[in-house]
């Protein structure tokens, strides 16, 4: 088969997909690394679900109208097939399939790939990672902590920089409007409440008056509540100012509808009690739109990187599984945002943009000493030190090129005279510094010692 | 909205499809941990491309047939595409498409999904993962060597038994056709000594004579190179009987075609010098069937599992690239098969079928103790421990039977008084050993004891 030019297939990707390059992967992968790291010593455990579905496993019955956002097909099967959007729909069907296998209160945590056919501006892609991560089968004022603890934890860990986790609950919106015999309105209200950082506090006010109806007292108790004000244009409130705020709301309250506020109360002086109250703060303007949340929601946001936008969202939800199961299950749970944080971690230069894992080139001067090459590489390895192995045996120039260029620190150098010694000359090739004829052991020690 | 049980969706995945439990989830993990972590040892970077390509791409011009192994389907855009079936299509689109971004010799890792909509007999999906890995853009024996070395500390690492890597090279075989003025039957012979395992030397034999129509004298000198007896069934040959049989096939061929054979040898010989050549065969049987494979080609069982087919092959291909580029790529790689070694494992009771990453579970004797059970909890996790604090203030009974069900080996029971005084009981719940009183740091000492 002679394949002509004109024959060829232009290699490209789909528009929204990309590929992912060494530099990229490696920092993606430290990224994963270090949130499995911290899912797992809180004893979550990992889940996987398939990409592919029944549709109306996906979408719900009768969905007939095509969703420009799903891929969806035609199997080989003649089965109504989707490529899954995002993980909270096949976390519901695989815990009402799976209920009799699993213990509660159940702690998934599930890294996978999701699909989603939308435009592609500027950083959305087609496909992209969904990190996602519950606490399933109890309402224990437990599980809502350990989330919000978890955050803590993941944000910590990920070093992206000095963070805060906005915290809200839904309930004590709900028991406001209550009190304002203003129920009906709720879902209004809270549509509205969430465009704030879209459409600024004036609109938000001129929308509540003029599209729900709210009266001029129901607005001052609304304004007053959310901290609309110019000099607090994120609507925050942290520290000792916490605990005064969620105080004056309860004494607004009647005594019957206290519940929420003083459990939320709770949640921050035990977040205090831990020491991590200085991440935290309450935001009673974050509602999470129109999601399915019904109490505790939350975002997060990276201080110096605000306008990327929440890192990780999440909040507590009802009846997860009421279209598969008669087994009603609650929850609460959170998502990091995997590709919003590797955007932002690069935005600020935070990556270490290296091609290779290795740290230490062995040059390879003598085809013949493959085997000593080899064995040096090994013990290395075993002392935890990753180690590459110059494959061809080119000049010494091109090999130095080659480390350099993959920017492995460190280079062994050895030809006959150091393979007879069992002693092998060591180079930092960005700082020059050059040691001769050491062991093995005074390599590693070098190399640890980042000498 | 209220759901009658007619209108629920009877939760299930498509046939071929499957759900990871916990405990598959958690061993599965183990696995790609071990993997990924010998890959960057030996200075392997990851990549990742898209699970959606053009059909073009993936399949090549003109491929009008419905080929019944790939999804393919319309996307939004009217553009013909299809899920990837295979990690080594994407890669060659990939180095032709970055080629002037990468450096060479390239040494890639790819962990990712792929699917085919093949029969679902047993132990085969439709969905599964594939760990390709290899050394792109030279010649040189030492990234044959690499490749086999790294099969070798990656089926050490997994500990899933002792094993064998048989490896062959297509040339030699190739040689003595030619000497037989037979190198045009070359993919015939391939082909039919592919199928030995499944056929029968017999059987072979037959087809050689008559399919192929080799003479009684070339026969002879097949059989012979094959070392096809009743004996040894697999024909393996190991120790020092490689060196034997590789210099016995060499004075057979004319001078100038033992090129391929001293390669070998001295392949061999360096993997002997490191001291591994009993983790080796030399295989003259194993070809890689109809595959694209030019010069080494491997295949890797788990010695008291050979039932279980390779768990790990490979091989070296000329020009990767063609049908993207220009520039002609060689190279040579391997694939660990993930789920075969998932499935090898769990029928050898490997696996520990733990439904918790934690090994320690705190109770929960009072709700306003929870600030102290976390912070017992964080410095666990800081030496190291993975650490539940129970999530439900329950009966004691209940929560030791949580613990049970989780497996999670250790408990720590702290009430006011333990509390107040900074030290706790902790219990092994396996052997039923308890200790009073204890600080963390001890507590810390003994999990780290497995007392």
């Amino acid at each position: 088969m002679i394949l002509g030019r004109f024959s060829m297939i232009t290699p490209r990707v789909l528009k929204g997909f990309r590929d992912q390059l060494p530099h990229q992967m490696i920092e993606k992968n430290k990224i994963i690394a270090a949130l499995t790291q911290i899912f797992e010593k809180f004893g979550f455990v990992p889940i996987d679900t398939p990409s592919l579905e029944y549709t109306e496993i996906l979408l719900g019955k009768g969905s007939g109208e095509t969703d420009k956002q799903i891929y969806r097909f035609e199997d080989h099967g003649k089965r109504d097939v989707a490529l899954r959007f995002d993980l909270t729909v096949p976390l519901a069907r695989y815990v009402s399939q799976h209920y009799s296998e699993l213990i509660f209160p159940f702690k998934p945590y599930h890294i996978g790939t999701v699909w989603r056919g939308e435009n592609t501006q500027k950083g959305r892609y087609r496909e992209f990672n969904q990190c996602d991560f519950d606490i399933l089968g109890t309402e224990a004022i437990g599980s809502d902590l350990e989330i919000l603890l978890m955050v803590n934890e993941g944000l910590s860990a990920l070093s992206a920089g000095d963070f805060v986790i906005h915290v809200n609950n839904r309930k004590i919106l709900n028991a406001l409007l209550k009190m304002m015999d203003s129920s009906d309105k709720s879902t209004d209200v809270l549509r509205i409440i969430d465009k704030v950082y879209k459409i600024g506090t004036e609109q938000v006010i001129t929308e509540l008056k003029n599209d729900v109806g709210l009266n001029g007292e129901q607005l001052k108790i609304l304004i007053n509540f959310l901290n609309m004000n110019e000099s607090n244009p994120v609507f925050e409130i942290t520290g000792e100012g916490i605990f005064k705020k969620l105080n004056s709301i309860k004494e607004m309250l009647p005594a019957d509808q206290q519940g929420d506020v003083e459990q939320t109360e709770q949640i921050f002086k035990t977040i205090e009690q831990i020491g991590v109250l200085h991440h935290f703060a309450y935001n009673p303007a974050i509602t999470r739109g129109l999601d399915y949340y019904t109490g505790l929601v939350f975002e997060s946001f990276i201080k110096d990187r605000i306008e990327f936008g929440s890192v990780c969202s999440g909040g507590r939800y009802d009846n997860l599984t009421s279209l598969y199961s008669k087994n009603p299950v609650s929850g609460v749970g959170g998502a990091f945002g995997l590709d919003r944080l590797v955007a932002l971690m690069e935005d600020k230069a935070l990556f270490t943009d290296r091609s290779s894992t290795a740290e230490v080139f062995i040059f390879q001067l003598e085809e013949k000493f493959l085997a000593q090459y080899y064995n040096i590489s090994r013990q290395l390895q075993h002392s935890g030190i990753n180690c590459e192995v110059s494959l061809e045996n080119k000049k010494m120039g091109l090999q130095f090129k080659t480390a350099d260029r993959k920017k492995i620190p460190y280079v062994i150098i050895a030809g006959e005279v150091e393979v007879n010694m069992g002693r092998y000359n060591l180079k930092n090739i960005i700082s020059g510094v050059e040691w001769k004829e050491l062991t093995i052991s005074e390599i590693v020690q070098k190399i640890k010692e980042k000498a």
